[in-house]
């Protein structure tokens, strides 16, 4: 007989059922020992009578049994109102030990008060039990999900470009080196400038979720030296703002799916709500956004720092959004062209054709129209003095290659934004950082 | 106005349209210019009237133009029988070049006869025009999308393991090297370790698509430095089986997905029919397909070989298993042990719990229920010799694990598996190889 999970027991009250999962708890009463089984589902509690001969076995089993071992129960599930634990009770003809965790745990999942946050990343398999963290990465999975669902209506397709590149790309610094055979390669900070390869190619619509790596040494609550980024990339549009409008229906989509089938979840576990967007999301210049958060709120900065957010004025826009719009998310455009990736368009009088989207006061894309002319791309590089390390790059443009843009998005940063974590640390599976490879 | 693609304009007949995409051919005669447009959907006709007094600037237009560039045009599109091309044809308005392709290409997709398959792939983005590597990415994008929905309808999550790793992992050989800071890091193989981590973490049914990376110095059809995997394990397993039975209804799932939507496509332009497998998929020992190997077709090796399968006993399974089942796949059981990875389970007497798939001649997976007991891998590990190197992984073990199992799929191998293309260079978006970084 097959294991069910804990979620579908009601539908079989007075059969026999079979469901494994973890020992959550053990009570052991004078009469009466209660064992509460977890799986990724729900939690169940198990109920053996001391006094039935039969139970003998059993018994004995649950008398040696530690918390956090892996059992499998057979029994018949019954409807009882009197269990607190969603009023259903197994009353067991059999329990196997299908793993036998060591007697002194580092911490429980329960238990995490107290524990600091290293410790519960060494382990972090433990710490992942939790019925937040069990939700969360339920919740991220959907959440990729619908967006690829989103862009599948869309005639997009997923495309898988390497990783292993043979120039260090877009900056030069800040790439990690690999031992390749008897030469160099790096590892890709983004997938940029393959998935612009694609529409040289003629794919037309594409998309790519997969690990960016960032030799960053700094330790903020957003940033990993590794993280998966959900890009897009898209031809034949007229402006940037056609990139802006994608991404915007794309997330509304997403999130108001993901409201249908979590939101009562979310509520529970997290305490928060999933707020669907409304349709178009607001737009913001940068000047406005700084002159607008001078007069709200007194925030003053130099002139010098005006050419991009401070972490205190992103963090600021959030107010400003939902004060001024109703909206939790906001696009910034306008920012100084030269202090942008050269691969951004300009237009003839040398504006950025590109935009950040905030949510939640956090920055979670950077999206553009990009440049697709040879002769601009050109320049654009020069102007950097990186033509030479992205000779192979200035290729793609020589033999055709439409207008297109594009954006990314963090995946490991909209999770900790929708679910309010405190850091990537938490919202990724296992973060990587400059101190942190293990496990 | 919007450009629509191709595909779309039998539903306008009559009306004003906007087509964007690549010129795929020019016919400049006495009285009339033809110019094949082309998209990733299809290709249309434009057709422009040298006589007409206000054609005059789209004619001086089309004659400086070159192959392979883009163009944006709007007209009107009319049915027209006497038109070869799916008898229509657009009478522009306007033409505006977008982009503008160097005279002379290195070659053309049209015309890569003779081209070697290290400069098709020196410019891979003209190479992936062709109508073949066009739609093979769009299969190629529908059966991982197939996949994928088969295991979410059998609540699965997606989960994104790290690449970069603290140790060298599984064998310690045939791993790139990472400078990290002022470590070491390493490029992950594969994700069996954290797949196995997210069963620890009680996470349940769990897969994952993404790179993974393996420093061989080898060249054949079938290798690559990095390529994709589809990577899937699961909890609370009873057998192996029950992983090869998964694996088995997944593939049926999304090949009966992907005829529905490709069959025709994949006729016309590979003349390739997708078959879909019949449930369920046939099973042999290794010892099995050894003696019958022998017996009909007179394939004989020596003992010490039969170890695992010849390259050559692989590709003849293809014709034993439809000569004897009537079918496509091959279920291989009953490995040696010990040539096996120490994280495949071995039972009481030492038998391996594990399996390989062929798929037409070609092995596709390899999957196993894992060993989830602490001393019994813990032993595996040692008797290798690798205990100490993946110490981290061994903790997993400790504090509870159900018992699971799961398998990995090459999806640049089934690519190039369903629609008969030699060799993974030509299925991968960009192939990696020992001599090949670039583009």
């Amino acid at each position: 007989m097959k294991s069910i999970s804990i979620n579908k027991l009601k539908d079989h009250y007075e059969e026999e059922v079979v469901v494994s999962g973890f020992v959550d708890n053990i009570r052991n009463l004078q009469w009466v020992q209660f064992v509460i089984l977890k799986d990724n589902t729900n939690k169940v509690q198990i109920t053996i009578e001391k006094s039935d001969e039969n139970n003998r076995k059993m018994v004995e089993l649950i008398n040696n049994l530690t918390l956090e071992s892996t059992v499998k129960v057979t029994g018949i599930i019954k409807e009882s109102p009197k269990v607190k634990l969603n009023g259903m009770e197994i009353i067991p003809t059999k329990i196997e030990v299908t793993s036998r965790s060591e007697e002194e745990l580092p911490f429980t999942y329960k238990n995490i008060e107290g524990v600091n946050l290293d410790t519960r990343l060494d382990y972090r398999f433990i710490d992942l039990r939790s019925d937040k963290n069990i939700l969360m990465f339920q919740v991220q999975s959907a959440f990729i999900r619908y967006m690829r669902e989103y862009l599948y209506q869309n005639n997009f397709i997923e495309i898988h470009t390497p990783k292993l590149i043979g120039a260090a790309s877009e900056s030069g610094a800040e790439v990690f080196e690999v031992k390749y055979f008897d030469r160099l390669a790096y590892l890709a900070q983004s997938p940029q400038f393959y998935k612009q390869m694609a529409m040289a190619s003629g794919m037309n619509k594409i998309f790519e979720v997969a690990p960016s790596f960032r030799a960053e040494n700094s330790n903020t609550s957003r940033h990993a030296t590794e993280f998966t980024s959900f890009d897009v990339e898209f031809s034949y549009i007229d402006s940037y703002e056609d990139v802006m409008n994608l991404e915007a229906e794309m997330l509304t989509y997403a999130l108001s799916k993901l409201k249908e089938e979590y939101n009562e979840k979310i509520k529970e576990v997290f305490g928060e709500e999933i707020i669907v967007p409304t349709l178009p999301f607001p737009t913001m210049t940068l000047e406005e956004v700084y002159k607008e958060l001078e007069e709200r709120y007194n925030y003053k900065v130099e002139e010098n720092e005006k050419t991009d957010l401070t972490t205190e004025a992103e963090r600021l826009t959030y107010k400003l959004a939902k004060e001024k719009y109703n909206h939790e998310f906001l696009f910034v455009v306008d920012y100084p062209a030269e202090k942008r990736a050269f691969y951004h368009m300009r237009n003839e009088e040398g504006k950025l054709q590109g935009y950040d989207l905030i949510w939640r006061g956090v920055e979670i894309t950077t999206g553009a129209q990009r440049e697709h002319r040879y002769e601009e791309i050109c320049k654009n590089t020069e102007s950097k003095g990186l033509k030479e390390d992205v000779q192979f790059y200035l290729e793609f443009f020589k033999y055709g290659c439409p207008p297109h843009g594009g954006f990314a998005i963090g995946i490991d940063r909209i999770t900790m934004l929708l679910l309010n974590i405190p850091s990537v640390k938490e919202s990724q599976f296992l973060f990587r950082g400059p101190n942190r490879l293990n496990p």
